[in-house]
């Protein structure tokens, strides 16, 4: 089930706990990894931790997946960010404390935490579990590079420890190791998410544009669904993973007959890449009423003649990670068919070379950090 | 139910029936107002008609819609267009004669006949009732600037006759007059089939981008579907008019308030607009799965931010025309309603100066040929 490989652990001697209060529940200062400007390299140092509240729990962080989105915030790619900023949205850890009303966590839980850590609670699709698209006051607070309604900056998961309220952590099942759990809180539910809403699953025919961190992610999810799944990749270089990952076909979209041999083919085209593609061809790949979703946010907008739209009643959608409840059951799903990412597991003192391979695409397919060495 | 208004009807004294022959099961030739070269200006001839096979109906045309595609397909704006051209796809008749298979019409039936006149007949799409998406073999024939299966061209409705296979005409009920009907036949399924796919109707709030001759009758259908409906359009110019059809509410795009007032209010946007909309706003107006569906084939390509879909799990899509078994669906429903077009009838010879009205958009809401006067 897993790739696990601990590379270069053994010089790692640093393992000091840095938190500086023995009370788990006063405030204090945590050991992370953070970059202390834009586009800074990721450093070792240490950030503020609130005290506990009543529906706080504090959680022994033991791994954090490393998403592309990360050193897009650090780069400020999207737009201003808050630093120093500790990145990681895909964690996985223990509970170590919980606050004095928290009834479902006890010491010593396994938990994840995703992408966000507040809500408004009250608006239409807080109530309906879609917390993700929050529209309440305030909205989403995200996990990191983001400011809580307390009127503190977030700090994400590159760190020893994290607190947050007890709503926003999820149960990670004994069937799934940590590590490479870690790495679904984010890109498992991207995946996950459309792949239940636009219905894949036996009979239906899915494709994956993309065999990366979530893309690889996508292609267990959608056969342990029971659809037919095809990889959808420049090239063909990562053929072999994919069928071993479980897809049925895989084909290079850098051959023009990919585009002819599969038109109409797809109920479901799930686009993990960000690049510029060119929508209208792939929108030929689908079959009537069939729709492609962009899980990523490319920089330059799509654009797509509308003929390729109306002929055909196809859609061109949207999706963003998922609500609370999809997350839990993306959680106790990828448990029961024995699914987690594909990891390189490194020391936090690899941070940054490990950004600079993502930004290759060399990785196969997840890099994760062991907390421990931070 | 109608706005029929029969202008300079009494300077037309050229009915003569040219079909050059008494038997109307033979070919011959029919009066028809044509383009003779691609951007000619419409004018009286005649073209051939084919002799009645066993499955097909003569049609005594009575009424034929003047629709935007027609303009565009005379201009060859799409593409290389078949000339002489007689454009129309809105006809509504009556059954002259059938031939001697056809068991479903008989002479003196109201019929009518849409955008298309053959598809294959066995493809999934055609199986499914939804022959305007025929992927089979030789695909869609369109009623007009097309080639039928037998290798000929055909001449659509701005003719005092047509041959039709007896499966691609559809019954309009008695309650529905045959001059406001024949819009539906193209206007009215345009936006009766993204209505009903995409679940207008009671508890559903519905925008329908543009009063015009798609627009106006978008506003009826789903009124009647019972949907809370607003019209947006550019201005308030034609508000009265909105407010009258059955728009609960009537917005202009050209104010940023509607934009921000609106923010997340609708299920679905049914955009009749082929103008270069900023679709990122117009995703702003839509909730959390709202689906804003392209009617509608903008010249330039449709541009979006990403982001506009991901937050909040958003779709664009496109639709176009409907299927048989839908478009009777239609025709049943807007009897039922009595819903017609809101309609201009003009004698043929003044189809050049409609199109050059349709052109400044000054039409409220459609030009329906008298084809008595052809």
């Amino acid at each position: 089930m897993t790739n696990t490989t601990l590379t270069d652990i053994a010089d790692i001697t640093d393992t000091t706990d840095t938190t500086d209060t023995a009370d788990s529940t006063a405030a204090g200062r945590i050991a992370v990894y953070a970059a202390a400007t834009p586009g800074a390299p990721l450093e070792r140092t240490t950030v503020p931790r609130r005290a506990l509240g009543p529906h706080d729990v504090l959680i022994d962080v033991k791994y954090a997946g490393i998403c592309h989105s990360d050193i897009h915030q650090v780069g400020e790619d999207w737009g201003p960010g808050i630093f120093p900023m500790v990145p990681g949205h895909e964690i996985a850890g223990v509970v170590a404390a919980v606050g004095s009303e928290v009834s479902r966590w006890s010491a010593g839980d396994r938990v994840g935490v995703g992408c966000f850590v507040d809500t408004c609670r009250t608006c239409d699709n807080c109530r309906a579990g879609l917390q993700q698209y929050c529209t309440g006051e305030g909205g989403v607070v995200f996990t990191y590079n983001s400011v809580g309604r307390d009127g503190t900056p977030t700090y994400g998961g590159y760190a020893r420890q994290l607190v947050v309220d007890e709503g926003y952590a999820l149960r990670i099942p004994d069937a799934l190791p940590l590590d490479v759990a870690a790495p679904l809180l984010c890109a498992g539910i991207t995946l996950y998410s459309p792949l239940t809403h636009w219905g894949a699953g036996p009979g239906r025919k899915v494709a994956v544009v993309g065999l990366g961190g979530l893309g690889h992610l996508g292609v267990k999810i959608a056969r342990a669904k029971g659809a037919e799944v095809t990889v959808l990749s420049q090239s063909l270089s990562k053929r072999e993973d994919g069928l071993r990952l479980g897809a049925h076909d895989y084909r290079a979209t850098s051959d023009p007959a990919t585009f002819t041999e599969l038109a109409g083919r797809f109920d479901l085209v799930v686009n993990t890449v960000s690049a510029d593609l060119d929508l209208s061809a792939y929108l030929g790949l689908l079959r009537t009423d069939g729709t492609m979703v962009q899980l990523g946010a490319p920089e330059k907008p799509v654009t797509v003649g509308a003929h390729s739209l109306l002929n055909g009643r196809k859609s061109i959608a949207g999706s963003m990670i998922g609500g609370l409840p999809e997350t839990q059951e993306m959680l106790d799903f990828c448990a029961e068919h024995g699914i987690g990412a594909e990891i390189e597991l490194i020391s936090a003192d690899r941070i940054n070379e490990a950004y600079a391979r993502v930004l290759k695409s060399d990785v196969r397919y997840r890099f994760v950090i062991d907390a421990a060495t931070i």
